[in-house]
């Protein structure tokens, strides 16, 4: 069934001790729709300037995601430039360019209202808010947040909260929000403010699934749920690869027939495959070459890694 | 089969954010015999003042943990004063003292001889490799070490560490020992120095075991195993974690008919259970009322939190 993403379409300048690269195409709408794209149709809507080229479009349209609702306006692209350091686990933000995201207004063309699953990337949770209400019959919604938003604009990101049924944030986006160093806790504060489930991610230590009663009414008696991440050799630039575990993680969701507590699992799983092939290159690379076949063999990889049933 | 472990019978006084403890019995040999005391039988090798009494005797001896190596001589008990601040997850040495431990100079009791799986708990590396040498035909041999051993007595450690089949350390000391920042190159590092197999702890995040073809020499293809942590709300002191771990893991492993890779890969399961309730409570107190069934018990939970099979 078809995803409706939200977010940014941009252009990255980052630097790595791997090497630089100056505007290659990203943005978390970007990065969760290549992701997705693998497992289910993907409708994107956001906000573009006169550099975003046939050359961008191609991306997304050699992965057949529908672009209609980009909306292309006078001025420049949103432009981030950052850096990652020694350890690669924390991005270092040089310059935030908005340029045309500064007035974004999300506009859902006709064609996307049929969504059935709604991903609402880290954006200012008013505009987050506007398009979760333009959508009331979506199945299930998934949104991200940061720290700017958890800090600044906590009242507007509460009301995105009782909306969701997943709430993915990392570690340290979940003390932020909680006040609470422990992530359990955490996670036990996160849950009665709104998301059925939060998902935490660890980076390289996987991610955590933590549920509530109202994950799985009735149906799962499981407390959480860890995917591991793939233990690698080079990660080349960790950019997007939040944003590639949400498009795996709900992207095979949505092409299940059903959600259940297995399929959650699974997508979790997904979602740690998706993520550990984005930071293998620079920006969208990795995902442009990717096949299906490499997806479902690193999904069996990321079970025998974590499964006792193996020799 | 026996284990015989070599390491501190110690006395700790520990503050966290929980409360305090002064001079409970602590120790890296007495947190892992306790943790193997579980699965199987248990010979310690360690050195104690004359303020070891009957009263912490009797905590070996209630598990039926074989003391007869534990020298007794004039003195006072190694004593660490230690102190966790509001992550729980890093130690603050506040006061060494060696006491008796300082001149100690392990004798290895003519009925521990036959033993066939050693644990090297974290000490002095010559005092490591004596005992090592002293045992030529044990079956499997396990190490830790810590940051002051890698730094300041490199030399001896890579001696040690060339004897044996799995090293045991946390993400820093791999990280300290390699050189390397990234967790699976500070393994590729480590391996050819002579451990057969890394087993490194991630703390809250479990840990992961890196492979060599020497592991398990024509049987496993598998590069590493991933075994997840339990999300505890509240970690009450964190002492002795690692070493639990340890006993959990060799205890499990010296129980069965042989090492294969499943019963490794299940090792680290009970590695991971072992550390989980030895952080429940202050110093020993949760593995001196733990049962067989409550780590059985917790063993299906990990299994429940990290496989796909579960609805």
């Amino acid at each position: 069934m078809p995803i409706l993403v939200v977010g940014s379409v941009a252009f990255d300048s980052i630097h790595t001790p791997h090497g630089s690269v100056d505007r290659c195409l990203g943005g978390a709408a970007t990065h969760f729709s290549l992701a997705a794209s693998f497992f289910t149709p993907v409708r994107v809507i956001g906000v573009v300037g006169e550099d975003y080229t046939a050359k961008e479009e191609a991306v997304f349209h050699a992965r057949g995601i529908n672009t209609r609702g980009i909306e292309r306006v006078p001025g420049k692209c949103f432009h981030w430039t950052g850096e990652y350091r020694d350890s690669m686990s924390e991005a270092h933000t040089l310059q935030t360019d908005l340029n045309v995201f500064q007035s974004f207004q999300p506009k859902i063309p006709a064609e996307y209202r049929d969504s059935e699953f709604l991903f609402l990337a880290n954006i200012d949770p008013a505009l987050q808010q506007k398009v979760r209400t333009a959508m009331p019959g979506v199945k299930m919604v998934c949104g991200d947040t940061m720290n700017y938003w958890i800090t600044g604009h906590r009242a507007n990101l509460d009301t995105v909260l009782r909306g969701l049924d997943v709430l993915l944030i990392n570690d340290g986006e979940a003390r932020l929000l909680s006040g609470e160093s422990n992530l359990l806790r955490s996670a036990e504060r996160i849950l009665p403010s709104g998301p059925k489930t939060v998902i935490v991610k660890h980076g390289e230590y996987g991610a955590t699934a933590f549920f509530s009663p109202a994950s799985f009414p009735g149906e799962c008696r499981h407390r959480f749920f860890h995917a591991p991440a793939l233990p690698l050799a080079e990660v080349v630039d960790p950019t997007g690869a939040g944003d590639s575990f949400a498009g795996g993680f709900l992207g095979y969701l949505a092409s299940q027939p059903a959600v259940t507590p297995a399929a959650f699992r699974r997508a979790m799983f997904y979602g740690g495959v998706m993520g550990s092939f984005a930071v293998e290159r620079f920006g969208t690379e990795r995902m442009q070459s990717l096949t299906r076949e490499e997806i479902d063999g690193r999904f069996a990889t990321f079970r025998e890694l974590s499964h006792l049933d193996f020799d």
